[in-house]
């Protein structure tokens, strides 16, 4: 228990401990904290108040006073276990230090409602997987008829591609529509103009803490001791252009428009209690991916849309992390088995975690069945994402009496732009 | 003329003036300098001597004294045009500045025997096109059969895909070969171990001088504007585990272990008298990609293998940029018509440029057809690279009595690790 107040429905409480990187009206270089309740501790201070002066190896007030978090994910997993500690230390409620210091506690702590979330990380590079049976079966038939839904490699490897760092936005950008060629008719010329089959995908990501040096692999084993947490994903899809452009060399314009990030980065420690089994693989991996250990995440997963003109939010997915066929252990270590080496602050998202049953897949594309049926929120319909939509994902892991959450990933959709004017 | 003396086989005559960054045993700092002849200026020095301040917008002895040459490149056309002429004048025989001062001259100047070369940027993202007709035509027979060579979309669109940032090395990183998955017999699954189909691919690429904002597309018109210049590349790949890997999502892990580029970035003003009509666009791009203008250029391209156990270098390839059917300017302006932001930094390969004969094929797949060829060098055959080969690339402009060119692309290949030891 902390001696901040903790509702239980709160994603943040002393068991989470997700990091971020905020501002405020009041100090507006951005900084890395911790969110508590509905506050954040502003670590920055706590450092400079010589608070975290305990944990070896770690400079705080250098390390936390930085705009991104990568400072931080490079120092490795004892240094992280170590401030996770103390911080539940110095916020729990039997710990006089922090609690009885008001003059500290007043700047310490900063309302979440009046700070500004920055991207938590300097992105490297971006990966995206396609680690969902489920979801890659779904488009598959959807893509390339029934019969070559799962490619031949599918249950041999988790297949992933190299998305657009430059683009990916924390929860609160807007994004514009994009323009592009589609094939408006089947047979004919491609058209130009702004997509209109606009998706969103549910995903995770993890971000890489310490990477490793080209030509240098990362083993299964250690693979865990390389992820520094993890975030909630919208991996913001144009169909149409997607599935013109995308033979042989896969997606690209379709993608990088805008991939959008939730601002809270939860520790894999914090998951650590809702390991579960993750589906049995079959056939088995070869020897560097198979995994004896328990590897999947049970959290649940939830995307609603507040449709322009409506005024409230309408679930339209329920899902769970725990569907994804290829953990994250064996995304990192396929990634780096060729040698490619992995920095600080790389993404790697999870791809669509869609679900057994029809409420829980991850994109519209699966739920509309590539805008077969409409979807009702509220008496407004929809195929796909229309401007002005607004489309929030979170996720949470149920303890026992306490949740450990990742908050919210929200992105709106702008018009597109006039080409002909530019 | 330069006072420096330049022989008329020299890449870096005072037409060229390529940037690059640098480093030397005296002063161990990587920094910015321009080639001439076999000297590099340090422009750092040149600089802090004052004789760049005549240059607007320019902070000269900040800019030229970083490590890489990001800041100078996101100064914009103006300033680089500046530069280029400043430098031009102060290294002309008739111009006393420089030329008349020994102490400076013996600091300003570096022979390039004697310099360490470092990757030239910090590049934000890797992208690489596909954009030789010629190229594409012979992969896609090989992968999938005549009838499915060029698909539908490739004449349309600049085909492209995200690579891997992290693993693109300057010219002289030694490579380790991948191990991946790879299938050895037909049908069967696959099997783990050290590719054995490794290849190398001629390419070139562009950085992006100046980005745009998310969401904001870049016209064809302003196109060339935010190139700042271009460097020849080898996207090495591992043909077998590609082969296998990158069915739907696009090349993976059979690229991403290293991607070699030249040090020294030669400017599109440099290149200006070199452009040439590139080939004829059959049917017409659509009006976004439509160009009226020159925007292919004439660049001898060339690539030479030593293999391990011989003593010199043979050439195997010799082909020009010139059949490169989507320019540079058609690459960017499609890149950005989504409002993908593209940064100073921005690496876009041109994907393997091979010619119409068979000498001019810019892979081993395509030069020895998938291996059922062998090449002879020197008595040393050769399907695929073997451990120790070394690939040397390069490329130039023949001008009246001048060669404007980019220097050497060179990599070596060691064997794979032992993954089992890991």
């Amino acid at each position: 228990m902390s001696f901040i107040n903790v509702s239980t429905d709160s994603h943040f409480p002393i068991q989470n401990l997700p990091f971020g990187v905020f501002s405020t009206a009041e100090k507006t270089s951005p900084r890395v904290g911790v969110a508590i309740g509905d506050q954040i501790v502003d670590l920055s201070v706590v450092a400079e108040a010589g608070l975290l002066d305990g944990v070896s190896g770690l400079n705080a007030k250098e390390v936390f006073s930085q705009s991104t978090l990568n400072q931080y994910m490079s120092l490795g997993k004892p240094v992280w276990s170590a401030v996770r500690k103390a911080l539940q230390s110095l916020l729990s409620a039997d710990n006089a230090t922090l609690r009885d210091n008001a003059e500290l506690r007043a700047k310490a702590f900063v309302a979440q409602s009046a700070a500004k979330m920055h991207l938590p990380a300097e992105i490297g590079d971006y990966t995206d997987f396609y680690a969902s049976k489920e979801h890659a079966t779904n488009v598959g038939i959807m893509f390339r008829g029934k019969e070559n839904a799962l490619m031949p490699n599918w249950t041999h490897l988790p297949v992933g591609y190299h998305g657009r760092a430059s683009s990916v936005v924390v929860s609160g950008t807007d994004l514009v529509r994009p323009n592009g060629q589609r094939v408006a008719v089947k047979g004919e010329p491609p058209v130009f103009g702004p997509s209109v089959r606009l998706d969103y995908e549910l995903e995770m990501a993890f971000l890489v803490g310490t990477g490793n040096q080209l030509g240098e692999p990362i083993s299964l084993r250690s693979a865990k001791d390389h992820i520094f947490g993890v975030v909630v994903m919208n991996d913001w899809s144009a169909r149409d252009i997607q599935s013109w452009e995308y033979v042989p060399l896969g997606p690209f314009l379709g993608k990088n428009f805008g991939t959008t990030i939730s601002p809270w980065v939860v520790s894999l420690e914090a998951l650590e209690p809702f390991l579960v089994e993750q589906p049995k693989q079959e056939p088995q991996p070869l020897p560097y991916l198979k995994d004896n250990e328990k590897a999947g995440y049970d959290i649940n997963l939830e995307v609603q849309i507040k449709p322009s003109g409506g005024s409230e939010y309408h679930t339209v997915t329920r899902s769970n992390l725990k569907y994804m066929y290829w953990s994250f252990k064996q995304q990192l270590t396929h990634h780096a088995v060729n040698g490619c080496n992995m920095r600080t602050g790389d993404l790697c998202g999870s791809g669509t975690i869609s679900g057994p049953t029809e409420d829980s897949f991850g994109s519209l594309l699966e739920l509309t069945w590539s805008g077969q049926k409409e979807l009702d929120l509220g008496g407004i319909k929809r195929k796909f994402i229309e401007d002005g939509d607004e489309v929030l994902m979170t996720g949470f892991c149920q303890g026992d009496g306490y949740i450990v959450g990742f908050g919210d990933c929200v992105g709106k959709i702008l018009p597109a732009v006039n080409y002909d004017q530019l």
